[in-house]
């Protein structure tokens, strides 16, 4: 590309993470660490190197982990624990030495071998948490290598003027060790809206755009990039018009954000008056802050597989009574639905050793496996009323399907609050116990559920892809994932209408409950709990405070008489224009 | 076991077809052949032995197909159409030879490594339809091999006086030489209800106790057994006082079938004399006969994915026709409803090479597939359109969601039909057009789709795994297939509600449409036509004669209002009893 020959460029790509920045490129480039296969003669001594390498690659994780603690935040500078995990893992470390040891490989050759060995194993799990582990050993084997090639691999968080990153993709690392102060944004070229970087940008808070293709191939180093966070876009080397537009644009993003934090202490109330509670999800204690700082009026889903999750063993009673106690009185009193653990599906524990299944979105899941693992069920319902002296606490069921499932973990909870009051222990009263409204089935029979349950909260995820029989994570059948379907919406209708009849509450905490377009109809179809990211109260508030429900509740009973969801989202638009 | 001391034994096991069955024993056992691994020096001869090992197996599968088709029929012994296929599979053939031309192994082995090698990538494909296939070569592998030693398989279609077989399980060759003027019934160690050999026995209509674990160590050759297919019970050296008692439940379960072979010709008439229509499912034009002969009004359901199964491409216009063609003549006029092809899930075609998912039950299948495949679709609906003069023909498409698949999937068969018109072939001027109701969403918004159907057909096995969230196949979940749940019953509801409103009819294709305990249900609801297996056919008419319309909906009112599975069974025992 000529340099004198500035060209405007735009690129499209996926909205990632809202935000507009301008500022100039930096290119995040992965050198290809070059492997040859070597016979090395002195065995003992390579053998040596590869721990020296080791013992490098350690002193510098524990570096960039102390400078991502400070820089942003504790929970954030996990993924660099996993790391130190692996580099100790006496399995890989092991093998790696017998190779050199037994076949007199070169150390980068040997480390290879074994790395592609463990990924591909991991990888042909086809599960989101064992990918992950195969995105950490690649992440590691990187850094060792570098230290035994004597390769320096870019360290991003060295960073000092404000730029924009564009990279190819951005890995654990790179985007744990990015400085907030520094970096204004990012784009690469790969990715999805739920992949680890896009999520990343999210909770940094900062704009991103990825799935762009070709960020790397057109965006030299200094180029002046405008990224906008919340259309998708990158535009290089910009006019003076469109850095005025982009100014305007970023200011009216920045002034419509100002607006929404006036709202942090606001009432979530409708223009007829109507009050509903906006919530957060979290996903562990850490996340409260957020919470607090966007104004959640609860915590509508706690969910606790994290707790259970990147770790060999399980976690014991005392240490969750730690975290549901720490959420409870973080929320001072606020309510909080903690959810039972949910895992099988495309969340596995490796310790729990779960039979590889042909649909596991259908399979041996949530509550199904956690009434038949009961020893482990009842140490986290023992946490859980030995925690609910200190808040609010609601527990919630996740993947009921039948009334008797609910009656059965009904019947463990009640075992182990009796036992805990005949050791002495203390337990709160009264608390409520509701169900995730997330299989077809239980919609369908909500009237006699609400019978039984204090509270329903619908998780459209699931309730979208059973209900469409689409799963959500696959490309070929997405177009079927229609949160606006009016069968859904039906569904939705319900769960509502049963927990009113009964005197009960309905809450949702699928990601439908922040969605800009859902609001309105939820809203007319009286749902009275929203639970969304933290990141998405304000405007959710914003968006409420504007609306009727009177208004939305004819709305939402027209949608319930269309025939497909253009028609609904069609007249949405029109009704909130 | 001493034989002078003969003991009377029970033994359990999976009841897997009906009857009852007392006849002396017959172990079917299958030597183990040994396989050694040699070094031969004289690599051409060794070639040559292994083709005249594969001559003999083609001679000899030939004789056992000749003799199959005159004995269990033509359909049924296409099995060893499929093991010849196999015979001469290039791929296959070429990989041994060069085994034993390259590594101058002996045939034997070089035989099975191949064997196991393709065996062991076919199993690990998860599919049941692969998995077939990994059957299929091992038993012909097996076969060879026992030329190859010289060794005699046995061959049970040499028996010649009544018995009762006796084996580990049977492969597809076994069953298909069963002999029934002989073969009085089986009983295996494994399989279960839905395994080959099941079918096998049901459509053989012999008596089958399967899964029993323990026939093979407990039963000699000689032993008398009465083979309860009933009630899932083998008994050894029965007394004189039981042969005599089950000779009496013999005798009145042949009475009861011939009593139901008397409603051949009969109308399905209830006791307050309402109509229904009992129909049956079908896979390819051989069944007709069983239709007929069971006395089926129509064809509920033709599964057209036979036609694309075991073969290397996909079947030509004139082919499909012919078949169409055939089916419709032969049903002479009464109505023939064909589903759309229906792959996918676990219903694999090789040759189309689709990607593998993480839950196909939730995938890409079906009309998903057909709407993108367009040139493949096209061909089955111009054969479909050409063959519709031939009878009275209703075609359906599986696995609606949205109106908006319905739509295309009409539209193209609208532009087929006008181009078959252009070309000056006939078309019948009104061909119903229908859904397979399987996928809640579609349930829920039946009465938007009765708008713009001609009928629905209930397709339960799916409908309610989705709407319970539950793999039926997986038998981790198994205890959430619960076709009487108020859930599905309502959801059935809606549909046969849907219909009606606009003048249309709802029938059901899947196996609760032959279930004794739901036809009461299904009557109470108000379906329209039961789809079943052609052997249930006149059960369920008998059942369907004792019953009162009126006494059936108010069952069906009440079940609408219940909690559990439970309940709803109980209330059907009550009031059928």
């Amino acid at each position: 590309m000529n340099t004198n020959e500035v060209l405007t460029k735009e690129i499209s790509g996926i909205a990632a993470s809202n935000g507009i920045a301008i500022a100039k490129a930096f290119r995040l480039e992965n050198q290809e660490l070059k492997v040859e296969k070597k016979a090395v003669t002195n065995v003992d001594q390579e053998v040596v190197r590869f721990e020296q390498a080791l013992e490098s690659s350690k002193r510098e994780l524990e570096k960039i982990k102390e400078h991502a603690s400070q820089t942003i935040g504790e929970d954030k500078a996990e993924i660099f624990e996993a790391h130190l995990l692996v580099l100790n893992d006496p399995e890989l470390i092991s093998q790696i030495k017998d190779k050199i040891q037994a076949q007199h490989f070169n150390a980068e050759f040997a480390l290879q071998e074994v790395v592609d060995m463990f990924v591909s194993m991991f990888e042909a799990l086809d599960n989101e948490y064992m990918r992950e582990r195969a995105a950490d050993i690649r992440d590691v084997a990187k850094r060792i290598l570098s230290h035994l090639l004597g390769v320096t691999i870019p360290n991003p968080s060295l960073i000092s003027e404000e730029v924009i990153i564009i990279a190819e993709d951005l890995t654990p690392s790179d985007t744990a060790q990015l400085n907030r102060q520094f970096v204004k944004g990012f784009t690469t070229n790969i990715g999805g809206r739920t992949s680890h970087s896009a999520i990343m940008a999210r909770s940094m808070e900062i704009p991103a755009v990825v799935g762009t293709k070709t960020v790397m191939a057109e965006i030299e180093n200094g180029d002046v990039v405008i990224l906008d966070g919340l259309d998708g876009k990158v535009i290089v080397n910009p006019t003076d018009e469109e850095v005025k537009e982009y100014n305007a644009k970023k200011d009216a993003y920045e002034e419509q954000k100002a607006e929404w934090a006036k709202l942090v202490h606001e009432q979530t109330t409708t223009k007829d008056g109507e009050h509903v509670e906006l919530a957060a999800n979290i996903g562990n204690p850490e996340d409260l802050k957020g919470v607090l700082e966007n104004g959640g009026e609860g915590v509508g889903l706690y969910r606790t597989e994290f707790l259970y999750m990147g770790r060999t063993q399980l976690p014991t009673e005392e240490e969750q009574f730690a975290a549901f106690k720490a959420v409870l009185e973080g929320m001072e009193g606020k309510p909080v639905v903690i959810r039972t653990l949910d895992i099988g599906g495309d969340k596995e524990l490796p310790y729990l050793d779960l039979p590889k299944e042909m649909n596991p979105f259908l399979g041996f899941r949530a509550i199904r496996l956690c009434l038949e693992m009961q020893d482990m069920f009842r140490v986290q319902l023992r946490a859980l009323l030995r925690a609910s002296i200190y808040g609010n606490l609601k527990i919630m069921f996740p993947m009921i399907a039948t009334l008797d499932e609910f009656r059965s973990a009904k019947a463990l909870l009640e075992q182990e609050k009796q036992k805990l009051l005949s050791e002495g222990q203390q337990v709160a009263g009264k608390i409520e116990l509701g169900i995730m409204v997330e299989i077809p089935s239980t919609a369908i029979l909500a009237d006699q559920f609400a019978k039984e349950v204090d509270f329903f909260s619908i998780g459209t995820n699931d309730l979208i892809q059973y209900t469409m029989a689409a799963d959500r994570m696959n490309q070929r059948v997405s177009y079927l994932y229609q949160p606006y379907s009016p069968s859904i919406l039906r569904l939705v209708k319900m769960v509502i209408d049963a927990a009113h009849a009964e005197g009960k509450w309905a809450g949702m905490c699928g990601e439908m409950a922040g969605d800009e377009t859902a609001i309105p109809l939820l809203l007319g179809l009286g749902l009275d709990e929203f639970s969304m990211s933290a990141t998405s109260i304000l405007k959710a508030r914003s968006q409420i405070l504007r609306l009727s429900k009177t208004e939305m509740k004819n709305l939402a009973e027209k949608a319930l008489q269309m025939k497909t969801t253009d028609e609904v989202i069609e007249a949405v638009k029109e009704t909130i224009k």
